[in-house]
């Protein structure tokens, strides 16, 4: 080791089956059942690992990229200045982040591209969503739950006769966040455009966490100020009372801004010494004025069918006034950064499996099938070719096509297979395939080796069809199942897929066979993910 | 004055109804709107206000108590440690803040004992709740709106066959917080117990500001690393991937506790320089271990129809391990502080609002009514009390009972009517009310004097019956409808609750009735609140 790491953080991080459960990543133990002298007791480099044996007697294995921080957990969570792009209008110029509706939904990429959008600069628009009643909700879902509150699960955006909010005005309003007078703030808000027929009533938006950053360069005095007085917010009508104290700009423990509070139509009466109250009136007319700038705000007009999706915590919105000449209505939700963000994640990580499957049939798939005369690549692409062809549904296609990526998964390959030592490799793959894909998929993948000695038990044409290679192997898997064994089988509420999946396995050994690529299939898969 | 305020706070304060929408106290103006150079030109006191004239021209007038703060918004969202009653188990020696569902369901009283309990302690339990499934959602319904996550609208607690989490399994669980891989993290959680027939599955709650609280006072150099250090926490299944870098111990921008996250089993692998690394695992095993003490730990068995309401944000709740002989399903939700906060606060805005209905009754309202044989209260009272004995919905009760509140609110007062001058005490009435009470209440209150001009001009009898002092005031009021009046007032769909409710009023004059008193019609008034 070129440096000591710290033991209880070493200890914390063991991966060990003991210290984490296998099936979702929990840590099993709790921080006090570490014992208080504990110590590396040895360590030594082993086989790209860092073998530690502890002075409790425990024994921790830990990979030498991640203890170099190569893998594992990058980065943080995102939500501060650090992980954004801060803006100015001009940066627009060439348009916004947007995509269509039916576009996004159909392409978990183009969906990845909106989220990122919303994640970097704060906000996307969707163009061409159904201008229907109730559709954000339908938007809002797409990513993640919505939040209730007091406006109700949705709120309408047009003139009302008796408003409870300026919202349901004709009034022009300036930039702001919504709902400061609550804690939790909701993070993120949708606004879906209905009708916009009025003259004005155009939409601006203005990156706060830009404001932010101009009023710490320009005058760090107000910043700090800003970002240490927690300021009432009060929200107040027949049903509701609201209020949250908290500071306009909202830094994280190591200074970066992490959020931004600002609503003038909310602030309560703020009670503290005069000298402190002249000291943030001063920092706050600063930090407006800067929201004002011209250079910070980004106009735009949304269309009927537009649905506006944005960081509440750090965008502000506006709009211009408009004449009652026609009519405006949108219909608004709000939902939270935190699930947004996961689905991001999930897009990505999936993508990323996909990729690596990708490289493994370019790869070592396209390496040696145990005695076959087709490649595992190939093997693996005709199987799922030909249960297209017979019209399979796509999850049977899924596995059909994946059915033998343990072979190339594990510590055992499939060349100890040939070896005669079974590698299990129907368990490895679908145990794999579990991070992605459902037991739709997985199920026939798992069973694939099971309907063999199944098939071979039952159906003596079947064996009799059985390339040498399989014929040999079938003997390193347990041969023909038992009478009894395979009426078993036969009443396992997936024999029937796993049959179906190994009798294309068997076809798909053909030397001359034309098959599409990982490429045609990547679609069919990315959606049995979603 | 005897200190100079802070001019831009006294006028962002100003109370005008051209800064502030009078229907919803929301601001009209932008911080910005104010000129740079703004002052006071002049000021004075006068008639319990102070009376200022703007450098601007705008004219303000604040009454003296609110400038004094005695009036206004107090204290501040009661988030942080300054709001609570920071407690150990034996505090509970004599049973926990509990109440039976049916009155609370019943008593806005016991209502806002439990969520007082909740804003206070962290906690309260609910007993008698029907154990039958989803019902958890029902009590969140009482006080906020569900927050939905991954794991759905509700949750199942219960042995699951293939687990995503350490909950969904028998073994014993140690105090921690949920979801601190959220943010928003969900501040209140809910546990609804339908069966626990198990031996073992006690739940546990710790204070968690407590023990934070314990922690700086024995070692506030731990406690300054946690306040100060993002901790990773990360949850990952098939199809969630969140993450949150939060400290364990949140403090307010004053250094008051806020929020504490605690939860080993989803702490992913902290990056920092190795003495940072030791920094902190020795703080954390620290509070770790406080969180453990016995003196600390709150143990109490839910039986089936208990419902634990607690902050998420603050408590940390445990759980023994249990046997398979029998069986325990708890369902759970989550949902938010700030609309419990809101709910209480509304639920004492009404009670306050009975209390100032019921002294009004026995204050002014014990004074002459404007030339009848009974007192101002006796004559709603008796309306009310007509209105009851005539089998009126609640909603008509109250009309009746409240229908002459204006003539004790409001600058013109009722001898001002006598005195010849309308006090429009029908409107300011209504509008009075309509602070508590809906259109079904405010409506006929606004309409009795249009309703006696109505039958003035359509019943010929109705007129002949009026008192003399009725007569009296029906021409300030503007003598009987004209036929165009009359048949518009007919045609108006609050004619008809307006017309019975002045028919009450008209009997209600006698001066030897008995009626009941204020006390008993409160409950019915505060069912017309909800």
């Amino acid at each position: 080791m070129t440096t000591e790491p710290s033991p209880y953080w070493l200890r914390d991080n063991c991966p060990c089956a003991g210290c984490r459960d296998p099936r979702n990543g929990q840590k099993l133990f709790r921080i006090t059942d570490l014992p208080d002298d504990l110590a590396i007791a040895a360590g030594a480099e082993l086989d790209g690992h860092l073998e530690v044996l502890w002075s409790d007697g425990h024994r921790s294995r830990y990979p030498l990229p991640w203890l170099a921080g190569e893998t594992g957990e990058a980065g943080d969570d995102g939500r501060t200045e650090a992980g954004k792009r801060l803006w100015e209008a001009a940066d627009f110029a060439d348009g916004l982040p947007e995509a269509r509706w039916e576009a996004y939904l159909a392409d978990p990429a183009e969906r990845a591209a909106v989220l990122t959008a919303v994640r970097r600069d704060g906000f996307a628009v969707l163009r061409g969503v159904p201008a229907e009643e109730r559709q954000v909700l339908a938007v809002a879902g797409t990513f993640g739950h919505v939040r209730v509150t007091n406006y109700g699960e949705l709120f309408d955006v047009r003139i009302e006769p008796d408003p409870n909010n300026l919202a349901f005005t004709s009034a022009a309003i300036s930039p702001h966040t919504d709902n400061p007078y609550r804690d939790p703030v909701p993070t993120l808000q949708l606004l879906h455009c209905l009708e916009n027929s009025a003259t004005g009533g155009d939409s601006g938006l203005v990156d706060g966490f830009r404001a932010a950053a101009l009023l710490r360069a320009e005058a760090p005095e107000h910043f700090a100020v800003l970002t240490r007085t927690p300021v009432p917010f009060v929200f107040r009508d027949r049903g509701t009372e609201l209020r949250a104290d908290r500071p306009l700009i909202d830094v994280d423990p190591l200074g970066r801004i992490r959020e931004v509070r600002f609503n003038n139509r909310s602030i309560a009466t703020l009670r503290a010494p005069a000298a402190e109250l002249d000291a943030f009136y001063a920092a706050y007319r600063a930090f407006a004025a800067i929201t004002l700038r011209p250079a910070l705000q980004l106009d735009f007009r949304l269309d009927p069918g537009d649905c506006l999706i944005f960081d509440n915590v750090r965008l502000m919105h506006a709009r211009t006034a408009f004449a009652q000449d026609g009519r405006r209505h949108l219909q608004g939700c709000y939902a939270d950064l935190d699930s947004l963000a996961s689905t991001l994640a999930v897009l990505e990580r999936r993508s990323a499996a996909l990729d690596e499957l990708a490289a493994l049939f370019e790869g070592e798939g396209a390496g040696e099938y145990l005695g076959e005369a087709v490649t595992m690549a190939e093997h693996m692409l005709q199987a799922g070719a030909l249960a297209e062809a017979a019209g399979a549904a796509p999850h049977l296609v899924a596995a059909a096509l994946l059915h033998d990526v343990g072979h190339f998964r594990g510590t055992l390959h499939g060349r100890d297979l040939m070896a005669g030592q079974d590698n299990r490799h129907s368990d490895t793959g679908a145990d794999w395939l579990a991070r992605w894909f459902g037991p739709e998929v997985t199920g026939p993948v798992r069973l694939h080796v099971a309907a063999k000695r199944y098939l071979c038990a039952v159906e003596p044409a079947y064996r009799a069809g059985l390339s040498e290679a399989s014929e040999y192997t079938l003997r390193v898997q347990g041969g023909p199942m038992s009478e009894q064994e395979a009426a078993a089988f036969a009443d396992h509420p997936g024999a029937a897929d796993a049959v179906a999946v190994r009798r294309w396995d068997e076809q798909a050994k053909a030397a001359d066979a034309r098959t599409p690529d990982f490429a045609h299939f990547r679609p069919l898969l990315a959606s049995l993910m979603g």
